[in-house]
């Protein structure tokens, strides 16, 4: 099994050209993986100023059902400062061959959605026979099929498939996947639906594409690295007052409750609310064409990816309580959806972080 | 004058590639344009059945402020059937010549916007002095430039510059320009904006272009010829049953008071409503992706472009009592805002448009 695993890794890093990684030969399943996560400052972050309660990467939100309730710590948070916020990173040689797979995932996937896009639809079918319900299970299916092949001890979850969890060497390590994010827009011929796949090391996002197959638009984010639109460093843009900053939701029929009037004190705050992004919206927050990304109702294929794109770019994500997006399922569990965090708060300057947090939580 | 005149007409059809269209030397300023319409029943256009009220073209609705006040007879309408319904349409020896001039108005603003799509945008700086700003300004300077080059005697009505009458033979001619429509969009770097270029005879909107100059996409509508999409025909799909239909706007926002009622109970009905699309989101749906756009507080530079391509396609487009979406200001008129259709209703099949009306009527 090993000599097998490392010809797959070896095959692997020298057939994909779109990661400027070094090629690690060293199969990814064999790898003695520490039990401690990698610490990194070098990353240019949201981070915490001295002297307030840190909002660490590893931290799970007491809160994790629609509405807003209790409160973490609040930290006062500076986009560009220097602070002591430790960052889960890949191991390093790990982390080459996991960013040349990812991208390979995304080329997968790319083939079938272009291929399923536009095409006629009845809109009288049933959902289920539709082409992006094809599209979806196919590109997944591919997806899942090139992690099988390459990194078999790894956990896997997806929209369509559910979750496998990693066995072995492999146990930290979760591959998140949604090949269609933004099925609406797909459905409709808007072309700014993406793929999203992560990887999460012991539950925490490290490393995150947005592939928009269309536009042919890809960002990259890994943890300890700045994040790249198309290969190219991008970073979010400062913008210190909430009142001047842009705002995006995928749509206001995603807040119900509390969580509505949650995001409409936050609405009612920017300069401009807008709709109808999806995964492409936080793509424009890293690369610093809007300022704030604020979401309820999703689940952790629907932002898992975001998460090292944002902080790589300089920009904050975390719960509508301040706390990190990280999520480690256990075998055991039975009821999944209950462990993760639903809501989403993105921006581009700590500074609007932090007041939104305040509006969010009344 | 004459020779002039010829001169330039003569240099535009020879320097233009992007129209199919025969060259026509005659200068257009020097036509002798009918008082009457030219009629043709050639199109494919959402038609009336016989034996019920006709909603002609150049029939203004009796309604023009928010609200759902009055109703215009309504007719029963059918999508691909064969009815009396008049279509306005340009004198055969001018439709060539303008739609080359609008294509080159369009190559025009495209140089423009693109040169301003995602510059870096201080989100402090006051909006008139922002790229989106700029290069409004500009598109829509460039694009008169042409026009009081080609065709001096016309009417033009644009966003930043207001309305210059036309006269002489040039008189029943108004062109109708949006140099970029979303720029919400444009300034959030999300490449669904449009240039939106229409030319009206006699008040009817006979030609029109919509423009997406970073997704290369172009819209065009003739009164009277099929819509085509870069060139290749296009049509809109059948849904005969609203409850199946996926709805856009741009935002939830654009809809006050009496406005946002009669929107909500269309919303309600559809099966999924989405936002975010500015003029693409018609494009789509003459594409045959989508099945309802439904929006308020336009003004005709936002949809008199969007009409002959909607109708080209085979689809439905008026105001909200069903009236056509027509406008034939004089150069004594005082109250501009005042004499044009504000809301818009556009469909794929005209039994939901129907339907839709009906429901926006309360």
């Amino acid at each position: 099994m090993l000599s097998a695993t490392h010809h797959r890794v070896h095959a692997l890093a020298h057939s994909t050209s779109s990661s400027p990684s070094p090629l690690i030969l060293r199969p990814l399943s064999s790898l003695s993986v520490p039990s401690s996560s990698y610490v990194s400052a070098s990353t240019p972050s949201c981070r915490t100023l001295p002297n307030t309660p840190s909002i660490s990467q590893g931290q799970h939100s007491t809160r994790r059902k629609r509405g807003v309730r209790g409160s973490a710590p609040m930290s006062r948070l500076v986009a560009a400062g220097v602070g002591g916020e430790s960052s889960v990173q890949l191991p390093p040689d790990v982390q080459g061959p996991c960013v040349d797979l990812a991208h390979k995932l995304a080329d997968a996937a790319a083939a079938i959605t272009r291929q399923y896009f536009r095409a006629p639809f009845d809109v009288e079918t049933k959902l289920d026979a539709s082409p992006v319900t094809i599209a979806d299970k196919q590109a997944e299916t591919a997806m899942r099929e090139l992690l099988t092949q390459h990194v078999p001890e790894h956990g896997v979850f997806g929209e369509e498939h559910g979750v496998k969890f990693g066995s072995g060497a492999g146990t930290p390590y979760m591959w998140v996947l949604d090949p269609i994010d933004g099925t609406k827009s797909f459905i409709t011929g808007k072309p700014l639906f993406g793929t999203l796949i992560s990887l999460l090391y012991n539950g925490t996002p490290v490393l995150g594409i947005i592939d928009q197959p269309i536009l042919k638009e890809r960002w990259l984010g890994v943890a300890g690295k700045p994040s790249t639109l198309n290969g190219q460093p991008i970073s979010t843009r400062p913008c210190q007052d909430i009142s001047k900053a842009y705002l995006y939701a995928t749509t206001p029929h995603m807040f119900e409750g509390a969580s509505e009037a949650a995001f409409n004190r936050v609405r009612d705050a920017v300069r401009i609310p807008m709709y109808g992004c999806d995964c492409y919206a936080y793509g424009l927050l890293a690369a610093g064409h809007t300022d704030i990304v604020c979401e309820a109702d999703l689940k952790p294929y629907d932002y898992m990816a975001l998460v090292p794109i944002i902080k790589g770019a300089g920009g904050c994500i975390t719960d509508w309580a301040g706390g990190a997006l990280s999520w480690q399922p256990n075998p055991g569990d039975t009821d999944l959806v209950s462990s993760w965090p639903n809501e989403v708060l993105a921006t581009g300057d700590a500074r609007v972080h932090e007041v939104a947090l305040k509006l969010l939580q009344g």
